[in-house]
């Protein structure tokens, strides 16, 4: 008989997680008590949290268990570093149906753990309930480590715009999956599970990069973050913006506009960032720039080869 | 027309979620970037978080939105306390469907930001995304201003074990619910917006709690959980737990057993601790003792009386 949440129990899924959790020497009280204890030696902690629900964020038949956990861990450890920060440690919430094989919860946590541990972070908490649907919510932390946060109200009129990472991967195969199909295999795991360029947040940082996020709405709505906190109208190169061959096999293949997946797809974690231009540093694509506002073209507003986009700029939560 | 989460949108419920958080001195870098930024004075940061369900944790026709949000926070905050911190800050996870009334959305926040504000503490940041059910992930932050953290594995045989906060109100009103009534009205408000006694966790400490925690899956399973973390036996007197009259009331009502619910019943979020004799301080209740294991009760016992206690404990998640 497999093995379900319901006959394993709350305190035997904590206990069968908890012996895998990867866990640093900055965690002073790990799980197993009312809460943990992390050192935050900087005096200053970065946090962000970001919830994932089946249906909505994941599906049980594009994505395994381990897929999600390492996909969970991704987004959260990649808004921390898009504030020039080190991640440190996360907390995990989850709720699963009674009939959901333990496997699935085991393997999750698998994934959580082994995207932490590629940045040596630790697993210090958590939580487990049951509901209906599969819910899983992350809780990251880093560490400035003595830097100033990157802010995407910093960005500066004659700044460069800059990218780290890869854009429209994932959403190319959201595209192939929505229509069945299971290829091309590399945009169907990028979507499965991100690659966010960790490393290149505290390089922006330490570059002296003025503004910076990641890109998780979508190239143009989260450059449109930077440009509305910023107060700045921001450029986009389309020619600057390579098109790589597995996006342009989709977008022939379902009639879609390659590019428009590099614009507007959110969820491969790409950073992008605004330096002065004699500090982007290596490894960072410049693909425009940053203007002031005027009357034709008002503080707040992103545009392609200098004309505004009319199409679509990234998913909105609750609006469909 | 009622205005929805649909209609609202994601980055329009942020927005009027964002104009009524608090937030104090100690917050660097509030809502509306990639993550937040809080001082950590102290280089030690208290982390623990909760995922509250629909249907699990409350019930629409049972509970306001407002009221939802009260015991979201006040669960994780009452976390926070039991290891003998100074709550600071919180981040929040938020699900609901696109139909749910956006000002469903805004009680629950105006919840929180109230049971927040009670104890100055900040509301950092947090996610809003589309799910079915109502889901409430909660994250709470802590400093120790200096002290040690008060763990459960601290009791010492000769200690005695102390109580602060309510036990039983919340599982009577449970069972109040459960039965269609909506009185006795204090133990129905104590199930909607539980009260923990926020002061008695740093006051504690600072008596020299040896153990502590909160009384969450009740209390003979909460003393369980520092007997076995402690290797020591733990004796609860039930001559000692005082059965308020609300209880009684409904222990008649119901047929139920007033004591089962002091004894098991969770979710009032009271505080048990252990300290020494002399160490006990003002404002709680001395309500057992704490004594080696031995062959015939062996270290992770709790004994009500002297006896194995042998109804149900607590309740578990996943097994109902």
């Amino acid at each position: 008989m497999t093995e379900t949440l319901g006959s394993t129990g709350e305190f035997g899924l904590i206990e069968a997680v908890t012996r895998s959790l990867p866990r640093g020497e900055d965690v002073l009280v790990g799980p197993g008590d009312d809460a943990a204890v992390l050192a935050v030696p900087d005096g200053r902690m970065v946090i962000t949290t970001d919830l994932l629900v089946e249906g909505r964020h994941f599906r049980q038949d594009w994505s395994s268990a381990y897929d999600v956990g390492r996909k969970a861990a991704a987004q959260n450890l990649a808004d921390i570093v898009a504030m020039g920060a080190r991640p440190t440690a996360l907390v995990v919430g989850f709720g699963g149906p009674a009939d959901l094989p333990t496997a699935w919860a085991l393997e999750l946590n698998q994934g959580l753990a082994d995207e932490a541990e590629l940045l040596d972070v630790s697993i210090v908490g958590g939580d487990t309930v049951q509901s209906d649907k599969i819910v899983v919510s992350v809780t990251a932390f880093g560490s400035l480590d003595g830097r100033s946060p990157v802010l995407r109200s910093g960005a500066r009129p004659g700044d460069e715009v800059a990218v780290a990472g890869r854009l429209g991967w994932a959403e190319a195969g959201y595209a192939v999956l929505n229509r069945g199909f299971r290829s091309p295999r590399t945009v169907v795991d990028a979507h499965r599970r991100p690659q966010p360029p960790y490393a290149e947040g505290p390089r922006a940082a330490l570059a002296g990069a003025s503004s910076m996020c990641d890109v998780s709405d979508g190239l143009i709505a989260d450059l449109g973050h930077i440009a509305v906190a910023s107060e700045v109208v921001i450029d986009i190169r389309s020619q600057a913006l390579a098109i790589p061959e597995p996006l342009q096999a989709v977008a022939a293949a379902t009639g879609a506009d390659a590019l428009t997946f590099v614009l507007t797809g959110g969820e491969d974690h790409a950073l992008v960032a605004t330096f002065e231009p004699a500090d982007v540093p290596d490894g960072w694509t410049v693909i425009g720039s940053v203007a002031e506002g005027n009357e034709s073209l008002p503080a707040g507003t992103v545009t392609v080869d200098g004309a505004t986009y009319t199409g679509a700029t990234g998913h909105a939560h609750f609006r469909s």
